[in-house]
């Protein structure tokens, strides 16, 4: 038995971590699960010895952590994005229990990139965070007690992710669809919007909550490659007819 | 959804414990998870004040913490004991994989005191020590990395436990999100088609490939209600304002 090799098309994201002791429990976990891309963006310490010593042996993947400046940089080249959030939050996509989420990860890692992505220890992800990404997944915790240190969240992810790998690596491979980049879907966002308020629809005042809504329902889908070519010749196609800003 | 009672009956016993900052995360990990009854062997320090803020909101768990000076001590009437272990020691009765050993835990707990024993964090159990409990548990891992934080061990222990009582308690409710109607699914297809026609997208000859693909990515997405509102009034303003044919 060893690490099967789609778990390196897995990439683990923290987002503005406040403690470097945590990135270097995150980075053992992930270690012990066979994980060792690791993604750390506006880290507040990093590198610092506190990480260090915390990987224990699992210092390469410190070493070998990239440092973005952004989340979309680091979500680049992932068509599977797993936004990990307490599970109370208002902004349903439906969200789904980790177990799920690591099942469906470990299936689309055969073909293509993954990331599972975790915010600050205080104030986990923002809304606007979470729809950079097209899932959602929580950790089933007590409801009474919900708040999982960040390093137990990402060991908890990780073991789940290993066991579904497992499963996955004696069984049968479902056919991959083949996911449109994070990149096409931000293009395919942008060109939305654009197109929207050309047609009056969004005005300059009120854009951003009609824009989540927007965002939510086409991360909830996991647009297809293909779909998102269909959708921007649809866009394309009433921004020509677009009457006295057409043409 | 509160935590199942027979979660009482479930006592994570810490044997010889080195670093006090584990008790405390720990506390926190079981906290998470519905479990509260936290047992000390010989810990090197404790009360500490590291354990003390490691446990963060979970500092009740750690109040109420028993030290016993004996394994035998921790385990008193309990009937059913998990020695968790790296899979590899070469001892005899077989190990059970956390998830398994979970279930049976959570069985056992409605009618009898059960005991999740963890070693040393450098050491582990000792043989005698392992020989206290009647069963063997091990949290699967990259064979190449099995070295598990000490309270990682005890979060998805933990964890396993929580599901397990869930499981057996009815599960987990989901929110309720208003869906749209078939009717209004319909008129929404309907309207698209149309605005599609008139925008140039869709000819005559070619409509339906292109609108099944369409109806595929919303139907996977299950439309709510609001939703549906939100994008007819965005093909109506791409109506409006479609150019030669439009007002």
């Amino acid at each position: 038995m060893t690490a099967p090799d789609f778990l390196g098309n897995t990439r683990v994201v923290l987002v503005r971590t406040s403690h470097p002791g945590n990135i270097g429990a995150a980075a053992r976990a992930m270690r012990t699960m066979g994980l060792s891309r690791l993604v750390l963006v506006t880290p507040r310490h990093f590198p610092d010895a506190e990480a260090t010593a915390m990987a224990a042996n699992a210092s390469a993947v410190i070493e070998q952590a990239s440092v973005c400046a952004s989340l979309d940089e680091a979500l680049a080249g992932t068509s599977l994005q797993f936004a990990f959030t307490a599970r109370s939050r208002a902004l349903s996509h439906a969200a789904l229990p980790v177990r799920d989420a690591a099942a469906a990860a470990a299936v689309a890692a055969r073909t293509q990139q993954v990331a599972l992505v975790f915010g600050n220890e205080t104030y986990g992800l923002s809304n606007e965070e979470v729809l950079r990404c097209n899932r959602l997944a929580f950790v089933p915790t007590d409801p009474e007690f919900s708040s999982l240190n960040l390093a137990a969240a990402v060991q908890v992810a990780a073991y789940e992710i290993w066991l579904a790998a497992l499963a996955g690596s004696g069984g049968a491979v479902a056919p991959a669809i083949e996911l449109a980049s994070h990149e096409d879907v931000e293009h395919f966002m942008a060109h939305l919007e654009q197109s929207l308020y050309r047609s009056g629809f969004l005005h300059p005042g009120n854009p951003r909550r009609l824009l989540d809504r927007l965002r939510r329902l086409f991360a909830r889908t996991g647009l297809e490659r293909e779909e998102i070519n269909i959708l921007r010749g649809m866009l394309a196609s009433w921004d020509g007819t677009a009457g006295p800003h057409g043409r």
